[in-house]
């Protein structure tokens, strides 16, 4: 049986919704639960919202990372967090998949320090999903952009392995058949962006099992060009950051609309359906979260924010991972990549 | 008399706008103007837009860059181009400052090939006005960027020399008395970022003229923590791109709704003052381009779609640069920096 284990004290929202968000996948989904933190607290919660009976396990553990505590300092003074309880679980075979609404840096800190990496593989990358904005039915209603805050500076051969990690998600996870893949660029042409850009595009070129597309603009990932778009970490994190910072001034500004008077308050009531299209196209909780990938297996990272539905859509993406054999097909694809090219080569 | 260089033949529409920007702005500011351009096709449109008379002279040429050519390609194989021989006129001080609405890698390009650095600058800067979306007006209206596209990867003396440039811009240009300055990074503390980035807080830091507020992360930008954020060039440009993509699928959206019936119709018209409002946020037209910095003189890159009020706007700051001396200011202030500063240590 699949097991996942649940980091269930990270989250501004943690324990409750975590553990209703468990109760709901464990009606839904095939799966196992290990959820780790204070067991009193736990139970409380879980007399509120029972899960299936005989799904889950209780990890008790006193420690857990406070979303504004330094990783580092955290994870070393609080050796039972329950960031690192869960990672160790991955570690010791005892899951299979893991999931935290937690600090993000812990949850990152927490799988480098435990779970083995893919062999092969030297940086992890986050990826998120990034719902497009055009009406073109025919464009991807999403893109997926990897890597978001893991990595900050790659090489040619990290951004290659990303690139094989997130097509490989995108079939396994989101369904696709042959993922569009895009390297993000300060421009569409082959030579642009510098060394490593220039070399990582000539490389994707090159790999067959690849749908590589070519360069993609700041621009494109919005307009849906690509299902998948690899970038330095740096680059990713603050782009995903803009987007969250436009969204909510949009809602800031529909707020201050809406107080304005009367005519403007009627008007919204009208165009609600339309607003509300808009709010679902930034809405987190539809895409269940960050996938930490990398590592022998998956660590999935909600939203800090996540309500139970979110957390809910981040367990299904835990429990496919682990049901599809996904970070299994990762490794193949990616010791073979690494016969194939020299990447040594690649040295500035 | 300041003398300002035109690319009369940059931009989609050019050259009429250009010339009825030019006219217009030659009511407006004291400064004569060199159009550089196609004699009879700019005769033909002054017929249309005249300029106050006196203020202004042609220079003929019939080469220009398209805004779809290789740069590089088109400046060799076009050596009287129109954006050539604006920067050649600059770089014979027979003209004090320069604009082009066309291909910004021509622009970029024609400066690096004629117009000397700033004594100690070693690297361009492109710096755009970034409107913030936050209601709250104690915050500042607008945050200048640099680089977004002039060099791809940059290290510590590059990223302090854009500070400067940034903080002498938003003085003279934007009327600001004390810029509050932000480096942008992955995350708000000092450690974060990697090596150069943590150099770089670290000099920052030190430099009294300056008033640095620190990291600040992509929505910072959004949420106007910051008159002047510094970064590289591929990351300044892949964020700007996006907010274009944003900002042209809300568009995209707001017609969709339109179009759908008659009730969103009429709520649309009902909200109109509110979708102005914002739609202004992302007007182009109001901020007057983007400024190449770096050089003895200051080059004006305006948007590529640019209409007359956007090129009269941008001249207003071409003509505010040379007035107000600003690239010499600029270079005493990198000269005091490059005295203080032993830039030779921080090598990877």
């Amino acid at each position: 049986m699949t097991k996942i284990a649940i980091d269930a004290m990270g989250g501004d929202n943690a324990p409750d919704e975590i553990v209703k968000g468990v109760a709901q996948a464990s009606h839904e989904f095939d799966a196992e639960y290990i959820l780790i933190g204070d067991r009193i607290r736990l139970e409380q919660c879980m007399q509120k919202y029972p899960p299936r009976s005989g799904t889950f396990e209780i990890r008790h553990t006193a420690e857990f990372v406070g979303m504004d505590e330094s990783p580092r300092d955290a994870l070393e003074s609080k050796p039972e967090a329950s960031i690192s309880v869960a990672a160790k679980l991955l570690k010791e075979d005892k899951a299979d998949a893991m999931l935290s609404a937690g600090n993000t840096g812990a949850v990152i800190l927490a799988a480098a320090n435990n779970i083995p990496m893919i062999e092969g593989v030297e940086r992890s990358a986050l990826a998120v999903v990034i719902p497009n904005l055009v009406l073109d039915k025919s464009k991807p209603a999403f893109t997926l952009l990897l890597d978001v805050g893991a990595t900050i500076h790659c090489d040619v051969k990290h951004l290659v392995h990303f690139a094989i990690m997130g097509n490989i998600y995108s079939k396994e996870i989101l369904g696709l058949t042959t993922p569009r893949l895009g390297l993000l660029n300060i421009g569409a042409e082959d030579t642009k962006g510098g060394y490593t850009l220039t070399q990582t595009h000539k490389v994707l070129k090159d790999i067959n099992e690849l749908d590589f597309i070519g360069n993609i603009e700041g621009n494109g990932i919005i307009a849906g060009e690509a299902n998948v778009v690899v970038c330095d970490g740096i680059l990713g994190n603050v782009l995903i950051k803009l987007l969250e910072g436009v969204a909510e001034a949009l809602g800031e500004l529909g707020r201050y609309v809406y107080n304005k008077n009367i005519v403007y308050k009627m008007s919204l009531a009208m165009l609600s359906p339309g607003i509300k299209k808009l709010k679902k196209t930034f809405d987190y909780a539809e895409y269940g979260g960050a996938s930490l990938m990398g590592f022998r297996k998956l660590c999935v990272k909600a939203h800090g924010k996540s309500n139970a539905k979110a957390i809910k859509n981040a367990i299904r993406i835990a429990v496919m991972s682990a049901q599809s054999n996904m970070c299994d097909k990762i490794s193949q694809s990616v010791a073979e990549i690494n016969r194939k090219i020299p990447f040594s080569k690649f040295v500035k």
